[in-house]
């Protein structure tokens, strides 16, 4: 396993972990000012500052963009909707190609407006992504299925396991991989299995870090800081390493009543520190 | 596909689903009252009310007990606590016996105390259940593994899916079997092979009937009565019934926010015309 404590080399922000602190501008300036080689970038944030003003911010401090979130979101429109979402996944193939993103992350989208057939919601899924890819091949941009929690299956990601993104993957062949996060990940019987399985054909894109609290107060907006739940981060950083993963560690954290209210300096500081010392 | 529209013959009402408002003798006759032919009744609501008393009054209204709720929670006191824990354990397969409950409901419990293990966790589960099977079935009470949702991992589940029961049942031979309640299950990619797979061993021992609302406000007690939220319940009882699958379908709702709230008369009302409508 690398060794994570002695410097930040191998640490990526995700900007979510500070968004209601920081705009993009303030996080890129934040993160290199905190001495973090990398970051990862929301669309939304992105559309505010302009990507042409984020590109070039973003290379003035040498930081490495370890993704874009998120494309996908297939089902959201269900069949109406189809083309503007295939539209708004091509400007995203854009984005990152742009930013030399290091994969565009994509949220599958949970059951169709109205429907409670999850398995139409999966073929709506396969299909959007077959009809994207040879977009992001065309433009070197690497999709990532992020597996979500199966929690999140109604309303956010239908693709809820690791087994499953990498059955997608087998169906639809080169340029898609997978974005492996422990948060989503960690309870899974089947976990070690299937990170060796995407290892194998070289699919992971991504490692995304964070904490599973109990009590967990929120279904999306109550993640911890590395440390502070019970997910055994080193065990599965293990993992994706001996499966050949040699990316960033990409901390992602999403917490409304703790991390987003603290100062976002405080919170770099501990992600850093928690990242050398527990992950 | 069996016919639920006429009567009230294959609905259970799990206490829990009116356990602030009413107590166990309340329960039961109030269940009687709305003609409904079986409940499930919980250990904690047992205990105040008291086995003999309990048994003589569910049988003097002619109910059948669907289950008993829970056994199990085997990692909960850690490897310190194992004697109490079987001992307990033994305690409610006394207690099944005594109710003619159709099967003793486990719950596997999540992570130990302190620990991040859950591989730790699951050979804890399988185990104890291996301890605690033999005097089972001597008293002739199948134990039900309910598997619960991942986002019960951590901390009241580390059984997560239809799978990990199938292979534990696999494992632990005759007595044991599997509860498959559609709020911990409508999510699995792997459902219908592994329902077939547990109808073929003879090994579903109850149907438990609820909705996953959109949004969920609450991981715990924030469950939809049928109809209300997304799960496809025709589907999944479709699913069991050809696995052979003869047994009640039991409603059990945790709702802090709503069905708690109401009178239980209206509760139980609203169960039996969801159940002969929309399950």
């Amino acid at each position: 396993m690398r060794d994570l404590s002695q410097d930040n080399r191998l640490l990526s922000i995700n900007i979510a972990t500070v968004r209601e602190q920081w705009d993009l501008r303030q996080a890129i300036e934040g993160i290199a000012r905190a001495g973090i080689p990398a970051l990862s970038v929301w669309r939304d944030k992105l559309e505010t500052l302009g990507l042409a003003a984020a590109t070039k911010l973003i290379k003035r401090h040498g930081l490495a963009v370890t993704g874009l979130c998120r494309g996908g979101m297939f089902t959201r429109a269900g069949n109406d909707g189809r083309t503007e979402t295939l539209a708004d996944n091509r400007r995203a193939i854009d984005e990152a190609a742009a930013l030399e993103a290091a994969c565009l992350v994509l949220i599958a989208g949970g059951l169709a407006p109205g429907s409670r057939d999850i398995g139409e919601a999966r073929r709506i899924v396969r299909d959007g992504l077959a009809e994207l890819l040879p977009y992001a091949r065309a433009a070197g941009v690497p999709l990532a299925i992020e597996p979500l929690h199966p929690m999140y299956a109604a309303d956010r990601a239908c693709i809820n396991t690791l087994a499953e993104a990498n059955d997608l993957c087998d169906v639809l062949g080169e340029g898609i991989g997978i974005a492996v996060d422990v948060y989503h990940v960690w309870w899974d019987p089947n976990l070690a299995q299937e990170i060796a399985r995407a290892g194998r054909q070289r699919r992971i894109l991504g490692f995304h870090i964070c904490d599973w609290l109990v009590p967990t107060t929120d279904l999306l907006l109550d993640r911890g800081m590395m440390g502070d739940g019970v997910i055994d981060i080193p065990a599965i950083r293990a993992l994706v390493e001996a499966a050949g993963y040699d990316g960033f560690c990409e901390v992602e954290i999403f917490s409304k009543s703790n991390w987003w209210k603290r100062p976002a300096e405080e919170v770099l500081a501990t992600a850093v520190a928690r990242y050398r010392t527990v992950c």
